[in-house]
C-alpha cells in the first residue's frame, strides 16, 4: 500500500544516482539501452504475463475496446518497442557539447556546454510502451527518471520497467536511476508533483485532462504537452487538389493524435470550387461535419459550429469549417482558438505563405504540407518525449536536447572583479 | 484608484501589440531604442523632478540610506541608463535568426527560427534604471512589457517609462507595446501574475522576498533569477596567494549582488598556511566570519555557524567559513546548500579543477576565478534581464536570446503524412 513519503524516498535515490549518471559516457548510456532491449525480448513472457493480467482486469472494467488496444503488448510490439530503445542508443549523445563560448578580454575563458536536467518526472497513461521510451531517452541524455503510468497499466509498466533496470545495471545503469511507482493511488501523483527542489521537471502525457491536472496543480516545473487544436486554411490561391489532399490527411489520418485538425478554414473566393470536393471526401470517411452559416448552404446535414466548438479538440471524425472573407480573418481566428501546436495554410501564393508564418505563433506553421507531419520523428529527431504546447524551454517535437540544460564553465588563472 | 480588472486591461492592450512588434525589422526597433535615450536626456527634468518627489517621500518614511541611493537619479545616472539603450540598440537582434533545420527524405524542408516569446512582465523593485533596461531588452527582442516597480519608485518610474514610450512611438514603436502599472497596490502584482494566456512569462527582480513570491503564487510561468549562496573552494592544492584575492574580492567587492560568495570552503592540509593570511585580509575589511569547529581554532572571535547559516544569502560582510577534509565533502557541501547560482574551486591540481567542474551542478562553475563574474556583461552578452537560477529555458545570465523562443516552419508541396 502507497503511504505518503514513498514517492519522495524514490526521487531522493533517483537524485542521487544523477551525479553518476551525468558523468556516464556516452557509449557506457548507449550500451546500457541495447542491454534493455535484449532484456525486453529475452524476457517477453514475463511481460506478457503481466500484460495478460491488466488486459483481463481492463476487460472485466468494461474498459473500451481503443483503449484496450492502446493496453495491449503483443511479441510484435515488444519487438518494436526494443528496436525503439536501439535507436536511441544509436542517437548522439547531447550530453557534453560545447554550445558557445569565448575568451574574454580578461582571459577569462566561457564555455557553454549541455549537461542533463538532473530528475524527471514522467507522468502517462495506458500505453506500457511510454515506460520503454521514456526510460530510454532520460537515460540517454544522462537524466534519472521517475515514471507514474496509468494504473489500468500497473502489472504491465511494472513488469517492463523491472526488465529495463535488471537489464540496464548489468551494463552500469546506476542504482536508483530508474525508479516505477508502484501504486494506483492518486496520492502517489499528487506528492510526485509537488517534490520542490528534487524532481527538476515533470512531463506529463496522456490525455487533456491528465495534462491540465498536473500543470495546474504542480508546484515543480511542468513542460504542457500535446493540446492540439490545429486549423488548416485553404487560401484564396490554393491549388484545390491539393488542398482537398492536406486537409483530408490531417484529419483522417489518425484523428486521436494531437497535430491532426480540428477546425478547416477556407476563404470565400475558393469555396465553390472547394467545399463540393472536399464534403465528398469527408463523407466516405464518414467525418461529421458542422460549420458556420455559409458552411451550413454547402451540405443539408451541417449542423452550427458553436463558440465551444472552435475551441474544442475533438480527437476524432468531427470536425468544423469556417468559410472566412480574408486571410487576415483566418488568422485573426487562429489567434482566438489556436492552442499553438500546429496550423498550415495551402496556398499558391508567396506572399500569402511568407505572411501566414510570420503571423501565426505556433510552435509548427506549414505551408502545403499536413499538420500530422509535427512529431519528433517525422521532424527527424529520431526520437520523441512529446510535443511542447508552451513557449519557455521547449516549443513543438521534444528528443534529446530538450531533456537538457546548460553550465557554464569559467576558467581563469586568478581573475578577480575590479 | 486601481481596481482590478485594469491590469489584464493592460495586458491585453499589450498583448495586441505584439503581432506588429513581432514583424518589426530590426533597424526600426535599434532606432525606437535610440530614440529613447534621446527622449530620457532631453526630458531629464521631468524624470529628475519625478524622481525628486520619490526620494522626499521615501526620506519622510526614513528608508535606509542604501535605500535611498538605489532609488537617487542623477543628470550622471540618466546619462549612463541613455547609454545603456544605446548599447542594447547595438547588440544583434535575436528575431529570425535560423538555428537549425533540414530537408526531410519527403521534400519538406524544417526550418527552426528564433521568434520572440511574446508579452514579458517585469516585477522590481526600487532602480528606476531597471525600468529603461528591461524597455530596451524586450523591445529589441521584439517583446512587448508590462513593467510593475516597486511603490517607493512609483514616480520616477512613471516619467521613466512616460518618457521612454513618448519617443519610441515616434520612430514606430506599436502603440500598447510597452505598459506601466501605474499604482502602489499590490493586487496589481497578484493579478498581474495570474494572467494565464496573456503574459507570457514574468521575471521577478529584486529582494529574495519578492523573487519567492512571485514564483510561489505565479500561475504564468516564472523565471527565477538572483537566489546566490556561492561558494568557493579553496582546494588543498590552491596558490594560497591566489586564494586569498579570490576568496577577497569574492566576498568583498559588492556583498549585496547574488554573485558574492556567502560561504569559504577550505581543505584542511592548507587551512595553516591559507587562513591566517585569508583572515587577516578579512580583518581590514570588517567582514564578520563565522564558522564550523576546525575554523574557530583560527581566532578567538569567531562564532559558530549554524545549520541556518550554511544555507543563507547574507548579501553583506559576513561570511561563513568551513574546514573540509577533503574535496569530495567541499562538493557534497555545495551540492546541499547551493542555490546553483555560481561556485568556484581554487587549485592547481589539473584533475581535482576538472572534476569540480563536472560535479558542482550551477549555473556557473568556475576554477581559479571571482564568482564576481557571473554577469551578463562580464559573459560578453552586453546585456543582463537577470540571472535564471532555474534549469528550464535559461539557465545563468540572460540577455536578448534568452527573451526568445523558436517556430518550426515547415514547407512543403502537398505532403501528406502516410
Amino acid at each position: 500500500m502507497y503511504q505518503t513519503g514513498d514517492v519522495r524516498k524514490q526521487a531522493q535515490a533517483a537524485k542521487t544516482a544523477t551525479i553518476e549518471l551525468s558523468l556516464l559516457k556516452s557509449d557506457v548510456k548507449a550500451r546500457i539501452l541495447l542491454a534493455m532491449a535484449e532484456g525486453i525480448l529475452a524476457e517477453k513472457e514475463t511481460i506478457l504475463t503481466a500484460n495478460a493480467k491488466d488486459m483481463e482486469h481492463g476487460k472485466e472494467h468494461g474498459l473500451k475496446a481503443s483503449f484496450l488496444d492502446r493496453l495491449l503488448l503483443t511479441e510484435d510490439r515488444l519487438k518494436g518497442i526494443a528496436e525503439g530503445l536501439r535507436q536511441v542508443a544509436a542517437l548522439p549523445d547531447p550530453v557534453g557539447e560545447i554550445l558557445s563560448g569565448c575568451t574574454r578580454p580578461n582571459g577569462l575563458t566561457i564555455t557553454k556546454v549541455r549537461v542533463p536536467i538532473g530528475l524527471i518526472g514522467i507522468i502517462y497513461e495506458a500505453r506500457p510502451n511510454v515506460t520503454a521510451d521514456a526510460v530510454a531517452l532520460c537515460i540517454r541524455s544522462g537524466n534519472a527518471v521517475i515514471l507514474k503510468g496509468g494504473s489500468e497499466a500497473l502489472a504491465s509498466n511494472k513488469a517492463m520497467s523491472d526488465v529495463l533496470i535488471r537489464a540496464g545495471e548489468k551494463e552500469g545503469l546506476p542504482q536508483g536511476a530508474v525508479q516505477f511507482v508502484n501504486t494506483s493511488d492518486r496520492g502517489a501523483v499528487d506528492e510526485l508533483i509537488h517534490l520542490d527542489k528534487l524532481v527538476d521537471v515533470v512531463i506529463p502525457r496522456g490525455s487533456k485532462g491528465l495534462i491540465q491536472t498536473v500543470v495546474k496543480n504542480a508546484s515543480v516545473p511542468v513542460i504542457e504537452t500535446g493540446a492540439g487544436v490545429c486549423h488548416t486554411y485553404v487560401d484564396e490561391y490554393a491549388n484545390v487538389d491539393m488542398a482537398v489532399e492536406i486537409a483530408y490527411n490531417a484529419k483522417v489520418n489518425r484523428p486521436s493524435t494531437c497535430n491532426a485538425m480540428e477546425t478547416l478554414l477556407v476563404h470565400k473566393n475558393i469555396a465553390d470550387k472547394f467545399m463540393p470536393k472536399m464534403l465528398a471526401k469527408y463523407q466516405e470517411a464518414k467525418v461529421t461535419i458542422i460549420g458556420d452559416e455559409p458552411t451550413q448552404k454547402f451540405g443539408q446535414d451541417i449542423q452550427p459550429a458553436t463558440e465551444e466548438d472552435w475551441a474544442t479538440e475533438y480527437g476524432d471524425l468531427r470536425l468544423s469549417v469556417k468559410i472566412v472573407d480574408s486571410m487576415a480573418e483566418a488568422i485573426a481566428h487562429i489567434r482566438k482558438y489556436s492552442t499553438g501546436h500546429s496550423e498550415a495554410i495551402v496556398t499558391d501564393n508567396y506572399e500569402n505563405a511568407r505572411a501566414f508564418q510570420s503571423l501565426v505563433d505556433a510552435a509548427a506553421v506549414y505551408v502545403n504540407a499536413s499538420t500530422r507531419f509535427t512529431d519528433g520523428f517525422e521532424f527527424g529527431f529520431g526520437a520523441e518525449i512529446g510535443i511542447s504546447t508552451q513557449k519557455l524551454h521547449a516549443r513543438g517535437p521534444m528528443a534529446l536536447p530538450e531533456l537538457t540544460t546548460v553550465k557554464y564553465l569559467i576558467n581563469g588563472n586568478g581573475q578577480i572583479r575590479k
